[in-house]
């Protein structure tokens, strides 16, 4: 990562807007601003780790946490019965576009196969 | 989900055969037996959790276990440079087939936007 703020980082630090709809002590989770699909929110830790494959063991908790906040997140914006899927990209191949580990939520249509 | 057992149930309990890469006490990963991409892996917690959405605070800890594995998981087949998608499918519109947790990991290729 460069010493450079990424774009979340200051998501998180209240630098710049975003529709933010869920925080608590350890994450954040604002509405994508290019969204691919009706509904598309994205679930972030305010902890800057760069992505899955730089979590440590020291962040199993945090990561659990986030998954468990995507659930809770996707209740609150009832799409848990017609259900979502959660994405997380990793490096180049992965389409990983800022260096902060994110969980893309989607949801509102029938999601399509392959992821991509 | 239903008393009859899951296809990934009955692969932990070696009733049907996978190609396993990997093992723990918690968790076990195979190959997808419908690869989307070059490499493409199911990681899925041996515990038969439905989904990211029936995730309970008492799996937080193996939540967070399961996503540091694939970070793992990743690195020993040797896609952690180039990188990786991770997918979890919740319910219907999400795409879910098995209702049974699990992580497709998808790599060996540029993944796609949206991701389906």
């Amino acid at each position: 990562m460069s010493d450079e703020k990424t774009i979340f980082k200051k998501i998180i630090d209240r630098e710049i807007p975003a529709n933010i709809i869920f925080e608590d002590d350890h994450c954040i989770a604002f509405y994508d601003v290019s969204p691919q699909a009706p509904v598309h929110v994205l679930l972030i830790p305010k902890e800057e780790i760069e992505n899955v494959a730089a979590l440590q063991l020291e962040n199993k908790e945090l990561a659990g946490h986030l998954l468990l906040t995507a659930g809770k997140v996707a209740r609150e914006l009832g799409i848990d019965q017609a259900g979502y899927r959660v994405v997380a990209n990793c490096g180049a191949d992965g389409g990983q576009s800022v260096d902060h580990l994110h969980l893309h939520i989607l949801a509102g249509r029938q999601l399509k196969w392959p992821p991509g």
